[in-house]
C-alpha cells in the first residue's frame, strides 16, 4: 500500500474545535471535540461484495472484539483488516478531501459558508457558517457488476452508540454518542442503519445492537446500479464549556441539539457542496502549483478545526486554539494569520484585538540589559489567553513564565507590541473600520509610548528597536516566537529579526496614525521606523554582503527569517518606497541579505527546503511561506537568486507530517512540534491581495 | 516490589458516577467521570528529601516529558520512576483505605453519609449525602528527621491544569480540570499548589506552569516535626448528561460548581472521616474474618462508583451501572444488589421498581417450545434501562435482541420477571411501604398472571415454572442471568435454577399479596409455589442424591447455583417451614443436593473456589457469596459438610484482579469479565438483617 495517499486531514466546521480526522493510514482518526489531534476512533469505509468479502480503506487499527468481555469463552473471529488499498487518488481542496477506490467514492466537505459577524449577521446566516457538522458523500459505481453490493461507513468508539431514529428522531437516520456527536442521513430504502461489536457484525446483522461500538451507514447499491448517500457528521455541545469565562459555543446560540445540527445540514447539503467546489476551481485557477495548492488546502482546514466560536455574555468571541499546545489566540500565531483572516471574516481580527486590549493587556517597567537600570515600561501584550478552554487569569498567558532560565516559556513582551500593532494595522488598512480605530485610538498611542519605552532613554539616543527587558521577565530575558530555535533567533535581545519587526511596526503605526488623522503621532511613529532603518543599515556588512543574525552579540548564523517582517509594509502598501528613501535603502539591503544568503546556501538542507537559520535543523513551514512571499512577492528575486522551488520539497514534508495533518515545525524535514496547527495559513498571501 | 499490596479501588461519591481510582502498581488511575474503569491519570504520591530525591508510590506510568512538544530539541532528563516501596501496609474499609509507608500515611475517605430520599430529605442532607468529592489526608512523620521535607499528591492528566486560587477562589489551595474535576484544600502557608510538566520539576518550580500537566499540592514538613494535609477531590458536571430521558447529575441541586463541592467536601471534612472510622470499626466487629472483611468494603467501593444519582425532570433517579459494560439498572444485577439497598437505603430500590414499571416494561406472547403453539403473554421486564448515560427508547433494553441463535444477547423475559416481583417483595416486606405496594396492586396482579401464562396452559397440568418462551426472542430462546455460563445454567427452558427462582418467587409474591391484604392473589400465587416445588421434587433423583442441571434436558453438570434463590424466602422470613410443609421437603432436598455437590468435589477449582456449575470454569462471585450464605446462613451445613472455607481463596482472586478493583467473573480464578462491578455487595448478606 506504498501508494496509498497516507495522510491525515481535519475535515471541521467552522468555530466547533471539532473535526473529522482521516487520510492517514493504520492509524486511528475520526470524529474528536476539543482534542488537538487526531480522535480515537476507527473509520471504516469501503464496500462488501455478495460473498460477504469486505473492502475497507486502512482508516482504523484492527481492535479486540468488544465481544469478548461478554462471552469469556467465545470463540471470536479474527477482526477485520485493512484491505491492500492499492490505486487510491485523492484531491485535496480547502474545504474538500475526495478518495477514489475503484467503484468507491467517498467525498468528506467542510462547511464553509461566509462568517459574517455572528453579532450583527442573519440567524439564517449564522446557521449556515456556524453549523457544526461536516458533510460526507459516499458512491458507489455497480453499473458493471452483476451482484449487490453495499458500501459503508462506520466509526467504532469506546462506548455504544445509539439509534436516532428509535430516540425519536423520526426524519434521520444514523447514529449518536450520548447528546456529543453523531452522523446521519435521510431516510431512504437503500440506507440501513448499523451497530454491533465489529464491522462485519454489524454489516450481517438486520437489527441494531445497542452495545455496538461500531456503527454508521450502509447503502445497497443494486447490480447494474451506481447510488450515493449523503449523510452529515455533526456535533453539539451545550452549556459552559470554558472556565475564567463563561464561554458556550456561539452554535448553541442557534442549534438546540445534535439532531438539528444533522437535519440542518443534510438540509443545506447542497450549498455546502456547491461552496466547496467552487473554492476548489478557483484554487485551481489561482493557485497553478500543485505543491502550494496542496499547502493551501491542507492548512485551511488544519485552521478551522482549530477555531471555536464562543458566545461570552452574549457577544460572539473568536478563538483560534494553537493546534496540539491547546493554547487559545495567541497573538504571535494571529499576526501570521491576519492575512487569511482578513480575506475572509475580517471581524474576527477584530474581536481578538479587542480581547486582548480588554483582557490580556499589561503594564510593566523595563531593565537596561547593560546597566540593568530601571525605567517606565509600558502596556504589553500577553502571548496567548489561555489553555486547553480554560481562559488565564486577566493580564497572563498560559505560556509566558517569570524567572526562566531558558528561552522557551520565557515572555515575549516586545514582539507581542508589535505584533498588536501590526494586527491593528493590517485590521484597520484593509477594513478601513474607523470606528474601531477611533474606539482604540488611545490604545495605539499607548502602544507607540510603550515601543519607545522600551528604546534607550535618552531621545537622541533612540535606536528604533528594543533596548530593555520587561520586568516580567524576572530574572529572565525575553524571546521572540522562534522559541525552541538556537540563539539566532531565539532571544529577543538584540535579534535582527525582531529589529527589522520593530522597523515594519513602526511603520505600520504611522499608517493607522494617518487613518485617523493623528499626525503627531503619524510623525513620531514614522521617526522610530527612520531610527530602526538607520540602526539596521549600519549593521549590515558590506563585506559580507548581509546582516547579522543579533545586532549585539557575534553569532555565526545566516538567517533568512530577518526578511519576514518586510510583508507587512508590502500588505499596507507602502512597498515599493521612493529610491532615495531610508526604507528603499534598507529594502536594498535585505533583498542583498535574501540573496547572499540563498546563494551560499547556507540556509538549505539537503533536500532543497530552506533554513530559517543557517545553524539550525529547527525550522516553521508557516514561517518559511513568509520569507518565500517577501523573495518572490515583495523583493522580486529572480529565478536565479532563488534557486530551485522549495514547495515541492515543503508540500513531501507537509504530506509526510502524515498523522498530525498540518504541522509547522519540522526538525530535518520531519515534524516534530507544532502539530496539528493553524498557522499554515499564512499561504493564504498567494492570493493576496484578498478580494 | 512483591510485597506490595496492589489492588485498585474506586474511591467514590454517592451518585457521581465517578471515582478517584488507586493502589494498583505500574498503571494509570486517577480521576475519572462516566468511565466504566480507571481513569488515565498518572497518580504521583510521595515525598521529597532535602537533596530532592523522590519517593514515589507506584501509582503512575512513566511519562514523556511534555515539555518535548514545546522544546524539540531540549535535553530532557528521565522521567521520576516509581520507588520500590517496600512494607507498605494498607488497610481497606468501605468507605475509607489507609496506606502507610515509612513515614508516609496516605488515606482516602468516600463521603458517606447518609442517603436518604432525595425528594423528601433537608438540602444539608441532601448535600452531605451527595457532594461529589472524595477526601484524602496525606501525613508525614518527620519528628526523627533532621531536614526538611516535602510530601505531594499530584495527578497528571493529557490537558494542562488550572490555578484555582489564580481563577478566584480565593478559599482554596489547588487545581482543576476545566469545569469538571479538581482537588484543593484551605491556605496554609505549609501548602502549595504545584503544577509543571513533572512532578520533579513541579516540587522545585515556585510557580505555577500554567501549561503543566502534573498538578496537586505539596505540603511542607520541617524538621522534628508531623504535618498533614486534608484536600478534597471532586467533580462537577452541569447540565444534560443523559439521552433519551434528559438527566442532569442530582448534585447539581445543591451545588453550582466545582469549586462548590470542594468547600462542601472540606467544611465537612471531620464528619465523612467520623462516618468512615464508624463503618470500619462496626465491619470489624461484624465481619471476623478478613477475608471477608475485604471482600465487602471492596464490594460497597465498587458499588458507590457504579451509582449515579439523576433529577430527571425534577425527581431523583437511581441508576448503578453494570460496571465495565456500562449498562444502566440491570435488572438482574438489582435483584442481588437489594439486600445492600435495603439496609442503606431502601428509596432507591423503589425507584428503580417505578422505572421498570413505568418505562421498561412491555408486553408479549408466550410460545411453546413443544409444539410451537402461540398464547397470550404478558408483562416482562426489561433486561436494563439503556447503556452509557443513553436510555433506551421505553420498553426496551441495550441488552436483549430477538433471533439471537447464543445465550448472549437473547432476552431474560422469565428471569427478569421473578427479578421484579422478588425486588418488590423485598422492598414492601422490609420497609412496610403500603403506600407503595397499593400503588403498584394492580402490576403486581399482573406479574402474576404473566408467570401464570408462563406455565401449561391447562389449569390441571400447571407446574409453576417457566413453559415457554417470549416471542420477543424472535427465533431465539430466553436465558438467564448466568448469560455466558455453559448449557447447565445459560438457557433458561428447563432451568433447575430458573424453577427454583419461580418456586421462591410466587412464594415472595405471596407475601407481598398478604401485605396487602389480597387474600386470592395470595392463595393463588401459594398454589403456583406449590406446583413449582412438586415439578422440583419429582425431578430430584434419590439415587445421585441431587437435582438435575435441567428439568428437560439430560446434561452431566453439578449445579450448586440452583440452590441461590432460596435467599429470598429466607430474607422474607418464611423459612424454616413447618417439618410437613412441601416447602420444608424441597428445602430438604435442596440441602442433600448441596452437601452431595460439595462432598462430590464436582465444583470445587483445584485451589479450594466453588464453581457455580461443574462443568464450567466460568463463574462470578457475587453468586458464590449467595450460594455460600444459603449453606450455611440457610441450610445450615456443618462445617464437615461445607469443608474448607473458599472465602480466602476469593479474597485472593478478587485481590489479583488488581487493575479492574472489583471484578465479577472469573474463570480459573483469573478475572476476564464484569470487571469493575457493582454487584458484589451481596456481601451485605453478611450483615443481614440490617440494623
Amino acid at each position: 500500500m506504498s501508494d496509498f495517499p497516507s495522510f491525515n486531514v481535519q475535515h471541521a466546521p467552522i468555530g466547533a474545535f471539532a473535526a473529522l480526522t482521516l487520510g492517514h493510514a493504520h492509524t486511528r482518526g475520526g470524529l474528536a471535540i476539543e482534542r488537538g489531534r487526531p480522535g480515537e476512533q476507527n473509520v471504516f469505509v469501503g464496500w462488501q461484495d455478495a460473498d460477504a468479502a469486505l473492502h475497507l480503506l486502512p482508516f482504523f487499527v484492527p481492535h479486540d472484539d468488544a465481544r469478548a468481555a461478554f462471552e469469556v469463552d467465545a470463540n471470536l473471529r479474527p477482526p477485520p483488516a485493512p484491505s491492500e488499498a492499492h490505486g487510491v487518488e485523492r484531491e485535496l481542496g480547502p474545504s474538500l478531501d475526495r478518495f477514489r477506490w475503484g467503484p468507491l467514492t467517498l467525498e468528506i466537505v467542510s462547511p464553509r459558508a461566509p462568517l459574517v459577524d455572528p453579532d450583527e449577521a442573519s440567524p439564517e446566516a449564522c446557521r449556515l457558517a456556524l453549523c457544526p457538522a461536516v458533510l460526507v458523500r459516499l458512491a458507489f459505481d455497480n453499473t458493471h457488476g452483476g451482484t449487490p453490493r453495499r458500501c459503508f461507513f462506520a466509526l467504532q468508539d469506546d462506548i455504544p452508540f445509539r439509534d436516532l431514529e428509535q430516540d425519536g428522531a423520526q426524519d434521520l437516520r444514523g447514529v449518536a454518542l450520548q447528546h456529543l456527536q453523531g452522523l446521519a442521513t435521510r431516510p431512504r430504502a437503500e440506507v440501513r442503519t448499523i451497530c454491533a461489536f465489529g464491522i462485519d457484525e454489524a454489516l450481517a446483522s438486520p437489527t441494531f445492537m445497542r452495545l455496538g461500538k461500531v456503527a454508521g451507514l450502509c447503502l445497497e447499491v443494486a447490480p447494474g446500479s451506481s447510488a450515493e448517500v449523503v449523510f452529515a457528521v455533526g456535533v453539539h455541545r451545550s452549556g459552559v464549556v470554558t472556565t475564567g469565562m463563561a464561554g458556550r459555543y456561539l452554535y448553541t446560540r442557534w442549534f438546540e441539539g445534535l439532531e438539528d445540527v444533522l437535519a440542518h445540514a443534510l438540509d443545506h447539503a447542497e450549498t455546502y457542496f456547491r461552496i466547496a467546489a467552487r473554492e476548489s476551481e478557483e484554487l485551481l485557477a489561482r493557485i497553478p502549483d500543485p505543491a502550494r495548492r496542496f499547502f493551501y488546502a491542507q492548512a485551511v482546514q488544519s485552521y478551522y478545526g482549530s477555531t471555536i466560536a464562543l458566545d461570552i455574555d452574549r457577544r460572539a468571541t473568536w478563538v483560534v486554539v494553537e493546534g496540539e499546545y491547546l493554547m487559545l489566540n495567541t497573538l504571535d500565531l494571529a499576526v501570521d494569520q491576519a492575512f487569511f483572516e482578513l480575506a475572509r471574516h475580517p471581524w474576527t481580527l477584530r474581536n481578538l484585538l479587542d480581547g486582548f486590549a480588554d483582557r490580556y493587556a499589561y503594564e510593566d517597567s523595563v531593565r537596561c540589559p547593560a546597566t540593568g537600570a530601571w525605567r517606565t515600561g509600558g502596556i504589553g501584550f500577553c502571548h496567548d489567553q489561555g489553555v486547553a478552554m480554560q481562559w488565564s487569569p486577566p493580564s497572563h498567558s498560559a505560556y509566558e513564565q517569570a524567572n526562566i532560565p531558558g528561552r522557551c516559556f520565557s515572555y515575549m513582551t516586545y514582539e507581542e507590541l508589535t505584533n498588536y500593532v501590526l494586527c491593528f494595522a493590517l485590521y484597520v488598512h484593509h477594513t478601513r473600520d474607523l470606528a474601531f480605530a477611533r474606539r482604540r485610538h488611545e490604545l495605539l498611542t499607548r502602544c507607540f509610548d510603550s515601543l519607545r519605552a522600551r528604546d534607550l532613554a535618552d531621545p537622541a539616543a533612540r535606536t528604533g528597536i528594543m533596548q530593555g527587558e520587561s520586568s516580567r521577565t524576572g530574572t529572565g530575558a525575553e524571546i521572540s516566537t522562534y522559541d525552541s530555535l538556537d540563539a539566532s533567533l531565539g532571544p529577543a535581545f538584540g535579534n535582527t529579526y525582531l529589529a527589522v519587526k520593530a522597523w515594519a511596526c513602526h511603520l505600520a503605526l504611522a499608517v493607522t496614525a494617518q487613518h485617523l488623522g493623528d499626525d503627531a503621532l503619524a510623525t513620531a511613529a514614522h521617526d522610530m521606523a527612520e531610527h530602526a532603518a538607520r540602526t539596521l543599515l549600519t549593521a549590515f556588512s558590506a563585506e559580507d554582503g548581509r546582516f547579522p543574525a543579533n545586532l549585539s552579540r557575534d553569532l555565526p548564523s545566516v538567517v533568512l527569517a530577518i526578511v519576514e517582517p518586510l510583508v507587512h509594509p508590502h500588505a499596507l502598501g507602502l512597498h515599493p518606497w521612493p529610491a532615495a528613501s531610508i526604507h528603499a535603502r534598507l529594502c536594498a539591503r535585505l533583498r542583498e541579505h535574501l540573496v547572499t544568503a540563498l546563494r551560499s546556501g547556507a540556509c538549505h538542507f539537503p533536500d532543497g527546503g530552506w533554513r530559517l537559520s543557517s545553524t539550525s535543523a529547527n525550522t516553521w513551514l508557516s514561517k518559511l511561506v513568509l520569507v518565500d512571499h517577501v523573495a518572490r512577492g515583495v523583493l522580486c528575486l529572480s529565478n536565479d537568486e532563488l534557486g530551485p522551488d522549495p514547495f515541492p520539497t515543503y508540500a513531501r514534508w507537509l504530506r509526510a507530517s502524515g498523522y498530525w495533518a498540518a504541522s509547522d515545525q519540522f526538525v530535518d524535514g520531519v515534524a516534530m512540534g507544532s502539530r496539528y496547527y493553524p498557522r499554515l495559513v499564512t499561504a493564504a498571501l498567494w492570493l493576496w491581495p484578498p478580494g
